[in-house]
């Protein structure tokens, strides 16, 4: 079984997700979780929509900052505290699969930054960019 | 009834509010949308939080895009795209309300600038900073 | 003489940006630094340009980067040291005294948070804002 | 002689930043203009440096600003407006030649995304990542 440089697997840190009622609610699951990648994805479904039928915005946010979390826990371990993220909106994600993988860009003594991808893929495997991020992550 | 530069009233942007699915999943609120102003509220409910109790970053996160989006629409009117959001977290928000107060700081040509303070408050009415954010939202 | 909650006076504050050789090409000035506020002016000289005749935007972001830092000065002493700042420029700043007014926004365990506003103050008097930004300055 | 999409070659960018005053203060020059690409470079000066004789953080967020800018004038042609940049310091730069470089990572309707990463060379040609940047730029 792959661990990362925090000593966790990927079971590990999707039973850490199971433990977030919002990432519950939202139907987010974690697929990767790797030497400094986590992806993380969630079905569009109808409750997650904004107003023009597109994925909330909010929505890709909350991708991105569990994402980058995530990302920086695969080196800090699980006890960690997202100081910020930034995301510019590039596309509309009407449908399919979101998916958010971040990667950690760098690892400093007060703080891991990571970027993060975030992806619609629709019915027919397109996969088009719908938004980039950043995050700042403190150890703990 | 008050209305806006942009000569919505704050029963149109509630009404607006209502069509956005994933903001009555949140359980959102508009309580302010005045000239350049727009207050977002929600209540702490268990399904919005994360492993340890308090609001998971990415509730922060929804309701600073949607106040920011708000705000920007009081001068810009319903059709506007949101470009961008930053979030800095600064404290823990565990219980009671969480009120989102977006602001708009410029208005340009091409995009208006809003930021956003986003408080926690407790059952006694006890008011904390809990993250500040800003945002680009364009007209359409 | 007023000192700040660092203990260390504008005097001290104007010594200390004298030993940036970087400020003295600018020709920067500290011109106040209270408690959470440091505020930092330069005139916009024929060198500071960009092509058209504007301040460049790298004249913004050193002025902007540390007015943030001294801000943050005035309450965790000298020896900090900066993470990043982000700045939105606003309208072309031309002639006349460029001034970045630096405030603390959060002091928290691990970091200081500070917002900037930066205007150009034209012969007249006349003063516009030309850009906003925000630091995140760490106690070394 | 290769020319970008915006029509323009390394030799007009080139000519382009010799009528910027600031550049030439700070001593920047183009290494690279390419389909999406530009590279900005300057020695590490004594004038450039704060008080700890590292490279001020200014002059790595000026680098950012213009190479960032210019790697959206290899898309977008000389008549663009920058509209922000954020930039993290990782590393303090001492010795040797800042290298900025810059690629766009959206082409929107409105703006044009673009991240950069900056490194010090020090005099063995050793590389270390400094700063890393993002910035968005309006067509004009």
């Amino acid at each position: 079984m792959t661990t990362t440089r925090s000593g966790l697997s990927l079971e590990d840190a999707r039973a850490h997700l199971a433990t977030q009622p919002f990432s519950t609610l939202i139907g987010a699951r974690l697929t990767q979780f790797d030497a400094e990648v986590a992806t993380l994805e969630l079905d569009a479904r109808p409750e997650l929509l904004q107003q023009n039928g597109f994925l909330h915005g909010g929505v890709l946010a909350y991708a991105a900052d569990n994402a980058v979390t995530y990302a920086a826990g695969t080196v800090l371990g699980a006890s960690v505290l997202t100081g910020g993220i930034s995301i510019e909106y590039l596309r509309p994600a009407r449908d399919g699969i979101l998916r958010a993988k971040a990667r950690v860009v760098h690892v400093g003594k007060r703080r891991v930054l990571c970027t993060c991808d975030l992806v619609i893929i629709d019915a027919d495997g397109k996969i088009e960019l719908c938004a980039v991020a950043h995050g700042t992550v403190f150890p703990t």
